[in-house]
C-alpha cells in the first residue's frame, strides 16, 4: 500500500534542516537521506530516528538511502551541492549565488540523472543554487515532465518580503500578501503594485500608518537581499528559512492543496520568453507539482526589473551549458 | 501582560536545532537568543524571524538578545560551550563527554552568572555537557531554587534506548516505556527491570517475540552509547535528538504537564547520596521544574552499575571543582 | 506562576467546538468550562479529559468551573446562549440572528457580569449571536477596557467568502485575501475592492481566470450568506467554522501575534460613527486584545452596504436596550 | 496520484467529532462523509470547508460522498447507527450499550455492504456501539481481509484507565502505560498486572506514593466505567474522546507507525478461542491495519474477568446472528 515518502538529496547545513522539519510534519511515513557523505547520511537520518521516540513525535521510518529510494518517493527535495557561505575576511560580503554555477550543475545533472533512473512521477523540488540555472537544467535535461520539477525560488525572498514589511508596519507577516519575482538573487525584486496587507495596498500605505516612514520600492528590495545577508554573515549559511519554504511546497504538494506560491519554473510565453530562462513568478501548487502559472501583469518600475533579472540569470546559465539545452 | 518567553543560550550546532525546534511549537511568543557569537546570534534569530512570514507559522517575536532577556523568561535552554565532536583522525573514536569539563565549567558559571542576576523563577534547562557536573555546578553554586536547574541529562539516551528496543521488535517506540539512568555519557544503563512493551516486560519478551534474538542488559547499554557515537561519528556532532528532548521538556514545563521524564538533578537521599552528585533519575516536570524525583528500586545489575555511574560522575566533578560547592 | 488559561462559557453546539479545538492547540495548560447546565458543563470537560490520556495529547487541565476561574484567565470564549436553528417546517428558511436579541441580551449581561467580577484583564472573544448587538452591550456596559472585549464577528463570514471565491476558482483559500465587513448577518457585504488571489485583484479576475464564470458583487455576498444556511439546515446548526474562528483569535491574543482579523467591536470615528453601533471591521488582534481598527476607505456600492448594515445593526440594538447604554 | 483520503461513514454526536478531529491533522487531502440524512452529511462537510480558509488550516477537500468515496480511500470510519444516549428520566443509568444491538447489526451490515461493494484495500475502523458485536459482524460477514477491519474497542476505555490512574496520582497520563481489555463496554476490566507509571508497577504504587490512597483494582474498573456514564449523564452522549481515539488509530495507519493499541478484533487461538468472539487486546496497529494481536497473559482476577468479558459479549452476539456467521 501506499507510504507517503520523502527523499531529502543533500543533508548539509540546508538539507539537515529540511529532514529536521520534516520530521515534525506527521505527513511522512518515510523519508530517505542521499549525501555523497553517506557517514553523514547516516547520522543525520540515525539522530532523528532517535527523535521519533519522545513525545509528541510520529514514527518516521527515516533512514540513509540511495537513488533507488526515489522509485515510490511522493516527493524528493534537493538541497545537494555547496552553498555561499560567509567570507571570514569580508564579513560585509554580498557573495553571488551565480558564483556556484560551474560545480552545482554537475552536481543537479548527477542528482537528476540519479532521480530520473527511478522515477519520472515524484515531484522534484529544488533548493540548490543558483536556483534558476538549476531549475533549467533538472527541469529541460531529463525529460522530467515540466510540472513535477520546480525550485523553491523566490519562496524565501517573498517571506523575507513580507517580515520586513510586516516589521516596519508592526503587524503579522500573515497579514501581510506579497511576492518577490524573478532571479532567487541579487536581482529578485518586490511586485510592490500587488503588495497589500490584509487588502490595503501598498499605495495606500501612507494613510493608514501615517506615522510609519514610507517604504520605497528599491530600499524595500535592498531590505530583503540585506536580510538574506545579514543571516548569512551573520550565522555562516542561511537554512531555516529556506528549509521551511521547501517543506511548505512539500505538504502543498503531497495534500493537493492547490496552493499558490512564487517558485522557480521555466517561462512558458509569459514577459515574452518560452523556453528559454527559468525564474520565479506565482505558481499553483498541487498534487501534480507547478499545475499553473500566472504571469501577473508588471507595472513599468517592475517589468524593468524583471527584464533585467532575465538578463542576468540567462547570463549566469551560460556557465552551466554544457548539457543540451532542450527549452 | 504575561507573554510565553524562551531563551535560548548558546545557537551553535544544539542551541540552533533548540531554536528551529521551538518555533515550530506555537507555544511561545517571544524567543531570544544569546551567544558569546553575536553575529552567530543575530543570523540565527533572523532566519528564524522569516520563517515566521511562512504559511502554518506563528508570528514568534524572535530575537538576539542579552541576559536581560531572562528577566521575564519562563524558561531558559542552555546549549552553550563547547560540543564532542567527531575526531577526523579516528572515525570510530568514542570521545568522552568529561573531557569538555574543564572549560565548559567555566562557561556554564559564566552563563547562571548572567542568568542569576535576572530571574530566580525561570525554569533553566541545561544540555551542556559534561551535563551532570553542569547541572550540579548550576543548581549548587549560585543559589538558584534547586528544582528550578536540571538537566536534559538522559532524557536522550533513554529515547535511544526505546529506539533500539523498538527496531529491534518491529513496533513503535511510543509503546516502549523505558529509560536509561545515572550519567548523560558512557556509563549510562538501562533500567531492564522497569522496561516494557505497554506492559509486556523485558523478561517476558521472549515469550512475546519468540522469533526475535533476545537482548541482553550489557548490550543493549552498549547499543544506545554506540548509538550515540555513531550519530556523532556520521555526521560530525549529535543535535537533533537533544534538541527535541529539551523542547518536549520546556512544554512540560511550560503546560505544567505534571510528565515523569528522566532529567538530571542533585540526589536527594536516593541511591545512598545526597547533595553530593547530580545525575538522571524520572522526575515529575510541571510549572516548577523538577517537582517530584523518583529514585526508583533497581536490581543488582542496575545498582552496580548505578554506583559505578556516580563514582564516575564525582571523578569527572573534581575538575570542576574550582567553584565554591554547597551541595 | 502564569498558566495559559482559557474559560469557555456556553459549551452547547458552538461551545463544544470551541473546547474540542482548543484542546488540540498545545497551548493552553487549564481550561475551564462554564454552562448553566452544570452536568453538560462537567459532562464536556471529562469528556476532554479522557482525550488527554490518548498519544500526542497534551496534558490540559480541563474542568468544569464557575466565573471565579476568570480571575486568572488569559482569555473567555463566550458562546453562551440559545443559537439559530434549523426550522424543521421550513428547511429552506433563512432565520435571523437578531430574532435572538431579546433573550441573549439577557445572557450576555449574566455572562459579562459574572465575568467582570473577577477581572477586567482577561481578553473577552464573543461568538452569542446577534453578534453585533451583544458586542456592544459587553463592550459598553460593564466598565470593561473596550479593546479587551470583541466579537468573532465576519471573521466566519470571511473564511465563508474565501472559501465561496477559491472553490470557484480552483486554488487555497488561504491563497485568498478578503473580507466581509458589517454586521454578523444577513447584512453583511464583501469588500471586492480589497479581494484578491495572492495579489491578483478581483477587477483583474477575468484576465487571469478567463475560463471562469466572473463573480459579481451581489452574487458573492449571497453566496457566503446562503453558504451559512446551507450548513444550518443541512446539520440543524453551524459550529466548526466558527469554533475555528474564535480559536485562531485566541491563539493571536496569547502569543501576541498583531494579526488583522476583521472582528466585532465599538465604531470609534469609522464610517461616521463613534461609539453607537458595533460591527465588523479589520482590527489588530495582540495580547491586548483589538490594538488598532482599521476603518478601511470603501467603494461606492460597499459605503451603502455599509450604511445598511449600520442602519440594521441599530435596529436590533433596539430590542437590547434594556440596560444602560454608555457608548 | 494517491491522494491519502478518509471517508467518515456517519456524522452524528461522533462522526462530527472524528471529522473535526481529522480535519486538523493535515495528513488527509481528501475526507468524504456519508450519512443516511444527506442534509446532515452536507452541512457537517460544508461546515468543515469553511474552516480550511481560517489560517493554520490545510486545504482539505472535504465534501459529502456516498458509498463509491471508499473505492479510493485509505481509511474509513463508521460512526453510524444510534448511540446510547442519556436516560432523561433516570440521570444516574448505565445504559448498556448491548441494548443497540438489533438496530446496529442492521446499520454494520448495510454500511459494510456497501464499503465491501467499492473496497477491500482500505482500512475499516468501527466505533458503532455495541462494538465488539459490531466488529465480528464487519470482520466475519463481508469476506473482508481480518485484520483490515477493526474496532476502536478499549482504547477510549483505556485512556479513561490512563487518566483515572493519573488523577489520582497527580501526573500526566502520558506517563502512565496500562490499557482496559475485554468488551468496549461494562465488563471491560483493567488489566492491573500491566498497569505502570513510567516502570513503576501497580504493585509498588504504595512505596512511591505513600501519601496516595491505593487503588483496589474493582474499584478502579468501577472508576473507569463510572467515568464513561459521568460524561454521557452530564452531556447526554460521549464523543471527544472516542473520536480521538478513532483519529489517532487512522494516523497510525496512514503512517504506518506500528504502534501497540488495544483494539477489537476477532479472537484467533488467545484466551480459549477462535473465531467466535471479538473483543480488544493489545494489537500492533500499521498500514495494514491490526497486523499483529497480542494475546497477553493475564493474572487470575484478570482471567476471570475476560472469561465473564467473552460470555457477555458472546450472549450479545446472540441478538444479531440473523446474518451467516463464519468465524
Amino acid at each position: 500500500m501506499h507510504k507517503n515518502k520523502l527523499v531529502v538529496v543533500g543533508v548539509g547545513h540546508v538539507g539537515s534542516y529540511v529532514l529536521a522539519d520534516a520530521m515534525k510534519l506527521r505527513l511522512f511515513s518515510e523519508i530517505a537521506t542521499i549525501d555523497i557523505l553517506e557517514g553523514v547520511s547516516r547520522g543525520e537520518a540515525l539522530d532523528q530516528a532517535h527523535a521519533t521516540a519522545l513525545t509528541y513525535m510520529s514514527n518516521v521510518d527515516v533512514h540513509a538511502g540511495d537513488y533507488s529510494d526515489c522509485a515510490d518517493a511522493d516527493v524528493i527535495i534537493v538541497a545537494a551541492g555547496p552553498s555561499v557561505l560567509k567570507d571570514d575576511n569580508n564579513p560585509d560580503a554580498i557573495p553571488d549565488r551565480a558564483s556556484l554555477t560551474g560545480i552545482n550543475a554537475e552536481v543537479i545533472r548527477e542528482v537528476m540523472a540519479g532521480i530520473s533512473t527511478f522515477t519520472k512521477e515524484a515531484i522534484v523540488i529544488l533548493i540548490t543554487n543558483p536556483l534558476d540555472t538549476m531549475t533549467y537544467i533538472a527541469a529541460s535535461e531529463f525529460d522530467y515532465p515540466e510540472g513535477r520539477v520546480f525550485g523553491t525560488g523566490t519562496m524565501l525572498d517573498s517571506a523575507r518580503l513580507r517580515k520586513v514589511v510586516s516589521q516596519h508596519y508592526g503587524i503579522d507577516p500573515k497579514s501581510v500578501t506579497g511576492y518577490m519575482m524573478g532571479e532567487h538573487g541579487l536581482t529578485a525584486f518586490p511586485v510592490m503594485s500587488r503588495l497589500n496587507i490584509n487588502g490595503i495596498r501598498y499605495d495606500e500605505f501612507g494613510t493608514y500608518f501615517p506615522e510609519v516612514q514610507p517604504l520605497d520600492p528599491e530600499e524595500v528590495g535592498a531590505a530583503v537581499v540585506k536580510a538574506a545577508y545579514d543571516v548569512l554573515n551573520g550565522k555562516g549559511w542561511t537554512n531555516a528559512g529556506v528549509a521551511q519554504a521547501a517543506i511548505t511546497l512539500a505538504q502543498a504538494v503531497l495534500l493537493d492543496e492547490k496552493s499558490v506560491y512564487p517558485v522557480c519554473t521555466i517561462l512558458r510565453g509569459q514577459y515574452g520568453h518560452d523556453g528559454d530562462v527559468a525564474l520565479s513568478m506565482p505558481c499553483l501548487i498541487g498534487r501534480n507539482g507547478v499545475e499553473k502559472k500566472y504571469g501577473v501583469s508588471l507595472d513599468e518600475w517592475e517589468t524593468a526589473k524583471m527584464n533585467a533579472s532575465i538578463d542576468y540569470i540567462q547570463l549566469a546559465m551560460k556557465d552551466a551549458k554544457t548539457g543540451p539545452f532542450k527549452g
